[in-house]
């Protein structure tokens, strides 16, 4: 029996798109083979990375002048090609600047890297607030390469409630656990990028859609594979891309453009995400740590009201493990940050939520 | 209806494989999810992870003191990698050195990669004899830090017929279009990586078997995600893995021990490989430039007699279209290389071989 799965990523798929992969496992599109078998410059793969990167355009409305990549080594290998190739210098020359808004370990970690490569001014943090809101962003300095944030913060729960204005300094996004959530202006950006297992499809694909003329910046001592321009002069397949993880967001963007496409999928998120929110203003023994104004669609983490920290540590392995065994699995909060956390992506179905919302209703009443 | 299919990589897969995982994929190990769709820390994928990397420790006969790493970015990110971290230095330090044996295309590439961080020397090449042999090589200089070698070389069909002697000096591999075609000495490297798709599953994965004491050289400056001990000290959980590629080189490896392991697997791979050289050898039309003492048993290059440069590639690509339509696909050349190429990995039946054989000799009656 299916459960529902809460994981943060690798997360829920759509079961019909499962479904599909299964049926054409050993005979995509009648010839003779598994998509993971298919030679990556075969006529019968080409059309699947075309489609792919078609879909994504138009469910994006991604403008022509950047390009789609399907990478790999997920977004912490971002961490370092963002700064490679929009900051750093051939050796000797004078280090370029970005700034880097601290709204939650990630995004720490991403300034964190980018520092090996570039100067780094941290532009705002909620770090003390224990990143329980998306800081108050001062006015961009124009003498930046670039200004990095990170859209949805996937282990705090947060999202950023507009996109800040930074005039004509490249605004570059992790946007791993916010693409396709809702409707999003790629003409505001840089670059985005975004490791596909949230709501695009299985780990080991990285997407990056990346304005044109950043591309080919990097200083030559920065590895092949990590310059963008490596792959966007050869429609990502300089060398042997993760095929099989992209017909999978290829059968995901499908279902998604079926379902109403990222409008549709950002009025059900809203719905789903109302609910569940509505539910921990309402109990007595949970609450959401994270203000109003900031809150995430898609990671809703939430804290029993319990003072005393054993009582409340019991209280959420209690509440893990009978979600567990009631079929609501991956609940517990990231391992850096305890609590509890539901991961409602776009192929979480609303009856997901309510199953969620019903069983807090009925563990409060067991406490 | 499957096809024989003669790809370089990615390759043909066992069908016993991809019907399991067909049958999994909506619900693998009674835990209702897809493995596509498991959390990387949880109970469910962690066993799947550890058990993969025990059947390949099992299989391999891997030492106790090397590490096992899955992680991502091909053949081609290791390009950078193993100078980055066995070669390169912090700024201002001086240079350190290194050999590479140019055997092939790869080869020359890997070499070009590792002259941006270490001092290279080509110890012997044979480029003057468009690579149809492993050249001769001489004895290894003392002072590098390390040696590189391409132990099969996919694009030209050769692989070396033993492996170098290098002393203290640690000996890395490519062992992409090698790794478990046949029994191999791993206590004998200091580093083996391969790219996942020809002999180990699907595309995506990148396999590092790397000695311990190699670990934790990389300079500060290197990316987190290309220093070999960020992977090794989590054991290849520092981010998200691959996790479906993973699981498929699980189910490959179990198939593989079912068939008795790399020493069957090895003959097998030489009664499928001496059938085919046979029918070259014998034929009138077609023939292996390779010469015998460096014909790899994975792929099998042959080109047509005929000398006149036009009517040779008309041969050519009627060969391949009139393969392709009986059911033979993927046996064009590699694009770089021109003629035909036939691929016959682990998974690449010995009926497959045998109806290949059987095509060219009808095909030569039709010529």
């Amino acid at each position: 029996m299916r459960v529902f799965n809460f994981s943060a990523g690798p997360s829920v798929l759509p079961l019909s798109v499962l479904e599909k992969a299964a049926k054409e496992i050993t005979d995509a599109n009648g010839t003779g083979q598994s998509v993971m078998e298919m030679s990556h410059r075969s006529k019968d793969f080409v059309p699947i990375i075309e489609k792919t990167e078609s879909l994504l355009r138009d469910i994006m409305k991604i403008p022509a002048n950047y390009k789609v990549l399907f990478l790999q080594g997920g977004a912490w290998t971002q961490f370092a090609m963002v700064p490679l190739n929009l900051g750093a210098v051939e050796f000797g020359a004078p280090r370029k600047k970005a700034t880097y808004i601290d709204s939650g370990i990630w995004a720490t970690k991403s300034a964190e890297e980018a520092a090996k490569y570039v100067d780094v001014t941290i532009g705002a943090s909620s770090a003390d607030r224990s990143y329980r809101a998306i800081p108050a962003v001062p006015p961009h300095n124009p003498n930046d390469d670039y200004y990095h944030f990170v859209y949805n913060n996937t282990l705090v729960g947060t999202k950023w409630p507009s996109i800040p204005d930074t005039g004509s300094v490249p605004l570059v996004s992790d946007i791993s656990s916010f693409i396709l959530s809702e409707p999003l202006d790629v003409s505001k950006f840089g670059l985005l990028y975004a490791g596909a297992q949230k709501n695009l499809g299985p780990a080991g694909t990285t997407l990056v859609i990346v304005r044109e003329d950043l591309v080919g910046r990097a200083p030559s001592w920065v590895p092949t594979m990590l310059q963008y321009k490596t792959h966007a002069a050869e429609a990502s397949l300089f060398n042997t891309p993760p095929c099989y993880g992209i017909y999978m967001i290829g059968l995901v963007l499908e279902w998604l453009q079926e379902q109403g496409g990222a409008e549709a999928m950002g009025q059900r998120n809203r719905e789903k995400a109302e609910l569940l929110y509505a539910c921990l203003e309402e109990s007595k023994f949970f609450h959401s740590p994270v203000e109003k104004s900031s809150r995430s669609l898609m990671n809703i983490v939430f804290f029993p009201r319990e003072s005393d920290p054993e009582k409340c540590k019991d209280i959420e392995n209690r509440f893990v493990k009978e979600a567990a065994a009631a079929g609501l699995v991956n609940l517990a909060g990231h391992r850096l940050m305890g609590g509890l956390r539901a991961s409602i992506y776009n192929a979480m179905p609303i009856e997901g939520v309510k199953a969620l919302i019903d069983f807090i209703k009925k563990f409060e009443l067991s406490l």
